[in-house]
């Protein structure tokens, strides 16, 4: 099966992305929402850490994107991401879902299910979380996936026809899965952003951003993951450790070009059992 | 009218910071915390986050100088606040009021319509901010100023009057306005600070440690608007994006010398429509 | 008396750290959240700043090692702390203590001698923080401390026999003492550590990683400086200031090696009065 998709659309959703400096509201975890903030301003868009009670509603409704993340779900957080999500859905405004953790962590893990009943455009995890939240697999050792994104294939599958969201796994090449099964690996990226905290709950903010842009959401998972993905990649040529690459990831996701993302993504077709070729 | 300040007067008061090294207490949002820690400790302050109910009002009153930034106003925090500003008052702390994304959020702005009839010694803000602060316009679209800062000038002389507090409008140019009306332009800075989360919040924070050093409120807001912009300008010849602007200003701030302010800080008078010269 | 440790045991240990790469379970303040995990990710430790009540238990009974830092504790963290301690302590995973400026601040204060009760592995602190959890001193300034490290030799040598826990003291040489009185000095390091938020705090992370690696609570915390400050004072050497500096710190903890450890580590024998000699 070919890929729906040519490079060249992605690149053309970040030039749009550049023009309309879409608004993202994140309901992130604390560990996070800096560096999340400074990708989002880094690639284009305008970030709103906008997260208590009574305001988060108030915000989904007038916001590009929503992300939610829940890395560290503190109980003011969590009443704010339920009304986001409710006013995201009643807006029509597009919504991300990255469960960080669940499986055994009951709190975070009964809400992920809660939350994913309620439309979200993307769900982005780890094998380890997308395996959980599909209803299989015990999740991984905290942020950490134990699991090979390919193992994941088929809870990802499931998840995406359930959810009706597109469905991004993490991973060396991240596996991406739309509603009606469509897959699409993307094989850009560096280990270095493993070793950087945030390096994958910033991507789903800047899915935010992508999803504001087009009803096509896993076109936009796509975009969003490689502009990321090829960002990080570039910053490795010249990081000399975790520290300086995250310095040189968010200059060169300012410095990215619609360019570089048609020379330089190498987007993959996937086979049923989550093998690139 | 010309400007009541001199280049050397912001610049001695950078050498008394430094001398004093002033204790500085940030209740803060928690997307910039760490990066407004890191920017009084590279001017020369001593932070300390001590947002909590009971103890933020034993702090304020022993602190230098206090800021209170309405970024992400949780439940608790937003008691701590109210507590903070009651003993600093009590204790003749200054401090510095930042009401971020006032306008359509309800809930922070009748808190910060509460905060500011507290005495702040300054109140900053955006455009859209201190239009939404003095009762005028609807705010902006989240941390971003949907106003040209001239166009809050009359919203910033009347809020100065009617609070007792000077003003400070980001912007290209910083407009800032005293409780008598003077009012004084900073022309210095750099684009790259707005694609810095907390490029402005953290500014608050260094206003609150000048504001320590003198009872002349409008001086410390100048003082403090001078130095910090003054370094992103001497960051930004360095800087190859966003990432590095922000390592460059830190280090920046730290060898910022008054003899910098005295050569290159950029006052200029502003007219009555918010126009300088 | 000479000192117990060699240089190889500490660099034996952090090769151990590498291999197994210990998932280091952080309650920590909202505003070095962020620099202590990617602190953990460069030595090579995976972090989970799991802190909220329910999950932060069932968190701590799987981790390796647990850290407890009270710089900024919300009552929900408070909840948390408790838990954890509780669980770390049923479960045997080793935890560090590390009580931020208590003192005067009453909330913070009643929670670290709650907890301090509870067996932790290690207790790390400056000077004011060490005399005030053994009840000798008022505290200091916020999280600076105002007392040298020798001035609290006492009171470590009094808190680790009570608690059964080693204690650390920061300062320019940083003291040690074991439960039984064996007392370590480390003289690496460089003072731009104090000027990064969070320089403090995140040793303490570092100490629950190595923590989790022996049941000598004592070399842990001497391996985890050790390595920590040696990184920092490779890193100043190539520093411009803070920010350059900080990024230097992630990239040369990634980078350290056990033989960097064993040539360069400078331990030393601590007299009964805190000197070093």
């Amino acid at each position: 099966m070919a890929i729906r998709y040519a490079s060249s659309e992605c690149a053309a959703l970040l030039e749009e992305l550049r023009a309309r400096g879409p608004l993202v509201q994140c309901i992130t975890n604390a560990v996070v929402a800096n560096f999340t903030a400074n990708v989002l301003l880094a690639v284009g868009a305008a970030p709103a850490m906008v997260d208590i009670p009574e305001e988060a509603g108030q915000f989904a409704s007038v916001a590009s994107g929503v992300l939610i993340n829940l890395g560290t779900p503190r109980e003011e957080q969590r009443t704010a991401m339920v009304e986001a999500v409710q006013a995201a859905h009643a807006a029509g405004t597009p919504w991300v879902l990255d469960p960080v953790a669940i499986g055994s962590l009951t709190v975070r893990t009964q809400l992920a299910h809660q939350l994913a009943a309620q439309s979200p455009a993307i769900i982005r995890g780890n094998g380890s979380e997308i395996l959980a939240l599909a209803g299989v697999g015990a999740g991984g050792r905290g942020v950490d996936s134990t699991e090979d994104p390919s193992s994941a294939i088929d809870a990802a599958r499931e998840l995406a026809a359930s959810s009706g969201s597109a469905v991004a796994v993490s991973g060396a090449v991240d596996l991406l899965v739309g509603a009606d099964g469509h897959r699409v690996g993307v094989a850009n990226g560096d280990a270095l952003l493993t070793r950087v905290t945030g390096g994958g709950c910033a991507l789903g903010a800047v899915m935010a951003a992508f999803a504001s842009l087009t009803d096509d959401a896993l076109l936009a998972a796509t975009a969003a993951t490689g502009v990321y993905t090829l960002a990080a990649e570039q910053a490795a040529v010249q990081a000399q450790g975790p520290g300086s690459f995250a310095v040189e990831f968010l200059d060169r996701l300012a410095g990215i070009t619609p360019d570089d993302v048609i020379r330089t993504l190498n987007l993959r077709p996937v086979d049923v059992s989550g093998r690139t070729r």
